[in-house]
């Protein structure tokens, strides 16, 4: 196991609800009382500390300038909470925040809304809500606005949390799948298939000989010195649930263009590779939560890869392959062994509650 | 009951997705495969038609001048998902267009977040994307981009559904809890208690001489032509969880200030308060899903009475009391024979699940 400060987040920091008196959630905890107040007070704003929410307004409001923002959102429904690399909290910064990135925006604010089970655990809720804390503070956006449910025991699991996000688009470049053009090469910013095949061991009780820790990151700050650097982006996505194949074929077929690949640039761990193995899973579709695509123009692309490399989160960057003259919706990949197929989208689920 | 097509929402359109083949939401409709994006196109974004949701993206773009903008969100978890007066979709639109509103703002672009529960009706989930595509448009807000997750049988309850909110501020009151003045008035804008007591009619199988129907409507037409008719707003907060008596309190807790009311300038239909009476509910504390209290500046406060009550949802606005000369947080009230009362904070949960 990976240090238990990261897999396990306890910052050392007592829980502000009084556990003796309210070790659980309660259905009052979100009845707009005085248990939902204590509770938003004490541990959601002292936590998530910043002048927007300490407002305590319906919403909160910031100053714009001429310019373009971007809006996203993820519900977080993880099954386990803590894993090895993060937990629902982190994931649900870093979900936000990257796909944010994905736009080409710099994340700046983040909304989060619980929907909790009576009974949960407050101090499970405590790690949970200081983990969040910690990821947003190192991905430096704060989180401004929330909401909090309670539903009854057995109607939910614990605890699920939606975050939205705003961030700000700071250059020109219109980043969409639309975008991509031919010959524009495609770079894969590491190695995929830790982020679900770390879920599913945990899940299924799996030992290997080392830990396999998801990839749970936050990608702004890469993306940001892509932009910064004026490097001919045409699209980015974030190989989350579906993984890399489903990404690659999402963009395909809105942009009505061939894209191959080859297998043998796609960096997979041996540790990866040997669970998927064991699990019956293709790499290909296993979800990841800090890896992402970016289809640049070929003139830029040594030096996009070069940047991707000298940053912690993409040091194991690599070209994995580039958009065809052909017009037509289609994800092509050269295998290992040199035998061409067509990747498909997954029918069936693989790998449910993943994040 | 009320007119069948708008408690139970049928838009006469067949559900895009075949029925027959996909009864019930399945664990792959949450899983980044076929099914998943089969559900996204052919439903959501089929039904919430815009461009920004068509680009197919992590996450929607839009373009700002220089201002203030407001972020809201809330999670909607209420149960049952069709009541006298509305649905958890309508709500789920509704409730993040009025927050927006409460902080000044005309609200522009929603996110939406399902959590849908494996086993979940297609049919019904239809009836409440189709609801929420109705609502959207009647509040002139943009849903443009979206998450769908799927839990397991028995962890979730059907659907709950998250929605955060993007508005633009176009003038230069600071509205907020802080702004509240002495000699402010306090307008409420219409009967209260309908939302929750709808509800927990239902709930409880209780039938009154007429069905009472939820006061769910978006407010936010109703806040801008007070907005633009340049009344000194201080202050905004509809009335949902908690009810009047919280909102109240809140702001007087946060403001430092004094605030008296006088429950005989309340609206509350007989309706309502013949079933609080059945039920053991005061109606200062029951939920309202259209309803909010303005605090206006005296000299303001005909005109802005005025205002609301030409609009079909402040026909029943009334002045209901005022800030005073005391620096103290409370809230008192003078009742209907007389007696003055300070009005608590709720401490327990009187009606879970309400939105």
């Amino acid at each position: 196991m990976k240090d238990k400060k990261e897999t396990n987040p306890d910052f050392g920091i007592a829980c502000p609800i009084p556990i003796q008196q309210y070790p659980h959630i309660m259905a009052a905890h979100g009845g707009g009382g005085k248990l939902m107040h204590q509770l938003i007070q004490k541990m959601f704003v002292s936590t998530f500390k910043n002048p927007q929410l300490e407002m305590e307004h319906d919403g909160a409001t910031f100053p714009v300038s001429n310019g373009k923002l971007a809006f996203s959102t993820d519900s977080y429904v993880i099954s386990p909470l803590f894993f090895p690399g993060g937990d629902i909290g982190s994931l649900a910064v870093h979900g936000t925040v990257n796909d944010l990135a994905m736009c080409g925006a710099r994340p700046l604010y983040l909304s989060a809304g619980f929907i909790l089970e009576e009974g949960f655990p407050m101090e499970t809720l405590w790690r949970i809500v200081q983990s969040m804390g910690n990821a947003a503070q190192k991905a430096k956006v704060n989180i401004v606005t929330g909401d909090t449910k309670v539903v009854e025991k057995g109607k939910g699991d614990g605890v699920f949390i939606n975050t939205a996000g705003v961030g700000i688009i700071e250059h020109n470049r219109h980043i969409a799948p639309s975008e991509i053009r031919r010959e524009d090469e495609i770079i894969l910013s590491g190695d995929i298939g830790r982020h679900g095949i770390a879920i599913m061991a945990v899940r299924e009780g799996l030992e290997f000989e080392s830990t396999i820790e998801s990839d749970n990151a936050p990608v702004a700050d890469l993306v940001m010195q892509l932009l910064d650097a004026d490097i001919e982006i045409h699209c980015m996505r974030d190989l989350t649930r579906g993984g890399l194949s489903s990404a690659l074929i999402e963009i395909a077929e809105k942009a009505g263009r061939h894209i191959h690949i080859e297998e043998r640039s796609i960096p997979v761990t041996s540790e990866v590779q040997g669970a998927c193995e064991i699990l019956g899973f293709d790499p290909l579709y296993v979800a990841n939560e800090g890896r992402f695509i970016a289809f640049v123009s070929q003139e830029n692309s040594k030096k996009a890869l070069q940047i991707m490399r000298a940053h912690p989160l993409g040091k194991d960057a690599s070209i994995i392959g580039n958009v065809t003259a052909e017009q037509k919706p289609l994800v092509t990949m050269t295998g290992k062994i040199g035998a061409r197929r067509i990747i498909d989208m997954l029918s069936g689920e693989q790998l449910p509650r993943i994040c």
